[in-house]
């Protein structure tokens, strides 16, 4: 037996997971799904249409039907009978009226083409989103939020280059302290990038990185003006192993060699380089937090992100990576860093974090934390 | 009434074209139609399975039924009723067994992505192709066809930039000779994008550019390694306004100042740097073209692409661009031009040519050029 939120599934908890499992239910996705049902209460409308289109065990549905206290209607999809006839059992058991519920089974990418006015889609495949992307974005209503989910981490990382280049159509950057953020922003590059062939405007308002799996959260907006408004956002990263200068650039930008170190720079991109987090809402999620039946690691998670939104940097720090570029054989603890740097703590990684210090003062601070280390 | 081919129809010929008309039927489009009857006599297959997923009068679906020697079977699609029962009295008219034709009336996109196993798909929106690509690209079977035409020409030259970064996620270069190529080669670049996220690699095969319109043809192959292949050669285009240098290079090749002339660069991208055409099938064109029946402009068309493709390079001159930027009162005759340059005529523009030489080469001729001119 499983308990999540408000329900309990007689399931095992797998051992592995895989997608070959007949119903699918991924434990590891609780926090995943706790994130769906915090958005859904901060969403400003009191009836929602939501619309899972890879229900599996559902899990994720039967949860926001029960415990975000809002009319909601949903819409759910499996291409597996089996899993359909699990939930349809659930919803038996858990009384849910049949009218507040639509079941398909259907090809998740059909089904979302031929539906309209949605005011929420959550596309959680078992690994990369790029095949959903595009029918995804279609049926969703002005103001309506896409939530993103990618497990294929370490092709966005940059383990596998082309593939990112293939699917993604970006160059990740493996060989710096935040190849994850490097990751979740060319995930979000490709969505904007769907988005706007139809003149929408689909902006990231919440993005964590948990796991193996990155998500992201973005709101609709349509209109030419407004997609290339984001469009302006998107470009290119340089980043030099040897100093750790970083800095956004546009294409017309990019050069090849750092200008405090003279050493070759590399490039990811194209990628987002604008916010990850919309800070009213963070702090709406954050307000709302004991509504809803969220894990204490959801709500550890929310609460680290809350400070890290407060910095609107691109990339940040490492302890290590700092240490090992500046060669301090005894770094001091993250604490200290945070107060020279005037840095926020990141939630990507324990030892990471973020200043918006331009890297001219990083470098002439890094001297003050040597001398006093 | 309209005679095309073998077809007679019952239509006025419309004074402006316009989505609006109750039974589309394009005059100025019989060359593109033309050019699929040839691509299918092409194709090394006896039996052919075909999707006319915008159909509109039919006179496409009906001339490659009735002109085209081979056991062809049609999808004849139109979200009109009004188009779809125009298009069922030409068939009866005809007598078309109707085993040989599938009608729908339904969304395109919609309707691609339920199909399978196509030889041949044939996207002809009103307006952008951009749409209906990812829904296009599905349903091909290996090695089978896929016709794009583009009339947003003006978009993918560069007259609204903002609005081919948007559909096309590039940058275009009005203030080159060839513009309509650069043009083109977005497009391009776009198809192979969008084929990459599914792990297809979808290369050019045949590509024009003739009055209002583009068109290219690409060959669909299965797999990452040759998506990835074709990838390579999706890179950016350096151009000086003053020297009429050009440049095909990779990202990290870009560069800002002419090395000829020190002018600042402008630039285009990221395109296809590749070939536009596939020689052996021009050739195969060429020598089939009178099996079927296409017009004296067609057959014109066709001759000079013929030559055309025998030059591998991006981009060509103009004898007026070239004269005013070297400064010629008096220009040569444009066989002048091909003489000393080595070049072939281009099918984009009258007073074009193509040249294998690079520009240092190009410089130095352009004196030889003065001087007996």
């Amino acid at each position: 037996m499983v308990k999540e939120g408000k329900v309990l599934l007689d399931l095992e908890i797998p051992q592995v997971v895989s997608s070959k499992m007949q119903v699918f239910y991924n434990p590891h996705m609780r926090e995943n799904r706790d994130f769906t049902l915090l958005m859904l209460l901060c969403m400003p409308e009191e009836e929602l249409l939501v619309c899972d289109p890879m229900g599996a065990s559902g899990v994720r549905a039967l949860r926001l039907l029960l415990e975000v206290p809002k009319n909601i209607r949903l819409i759910y999809n499996d291409i597996s009978p089996k899993a359909v006839a699990y939930f349809e059992e659930l919803l038996k058991r858990y009384k849910v009226p049949q009218e507040r519920v639509q079941i398909y089974s259907e090809d998740a990418s059909l089904l979302l083409r031929r539906l309209r006015n949605l005011d929420y889609v959550d596309i959680d495949p078992f690994g990369s989103p790029t095949p959903f992307l595009e029918s995804a974005l279609l049926p969703l209503k002005r103001h309506g939020l896409l939530a993103i989910t990618a497990t294929d981490t370490s092709v966005l990382s940059g383990t596998y280059p082309k593939t990112c280049l293939r699917r993604y159509g970006a160059l990740p950057l493996l060989s710096c302290e935040f190849y994850h953020e490097v990751g979740i922003r060319i995930l979000i590059k490709k969505v904007i990038e769907e988005g706007a062939k139809f003149d929408y405007a689909f902006r990231p308002v919440f993005s964590y990185s948990y796991k193996h799996y990155f998500r992201v959260f973005f709101r609709k907006d349509i209109g030419p003006r407004r997609a290339d408004n984001l469009l302006e956002k998107v470009g290119y990263l340089l980043y030099c192993e040897k100093c750790l200068y970083r800095k956004s650039v546009a294409l017309e930008e990019l050069q090849s060699r750092c200008p405090y170190c003279d050493n070759r720079l590399l490039m990811a991109g194209p990628l987002w380089l604008g916010e990850l987090w919309d800070r009213e809402l963070v702090e709406s999620m954050w307000e709302k937090r004991g509504r809803v039946d969220i894990s204490e690691t959801t709500s550890r998670l929310l609460k680290r992100i809350r400070q890290e939104a407060k910095v609107n940097s691109v990339g940040f720090y490492t302890v290590s990576g700092f240490s090992k570029a500046f060669r301090i054989g005894q770094p001091p603890p993250i604490e200290r860093f945070l107060e020279v740097f005037e840095g926020v703590r990141t939630h990507f990684t324990g030892e990471g974090f973020r200043t918006s210090l331009d890297h001219e003062e990083v470098l002439r601070r890094s001297h003050e934390l040597l001398q006093r280390a």
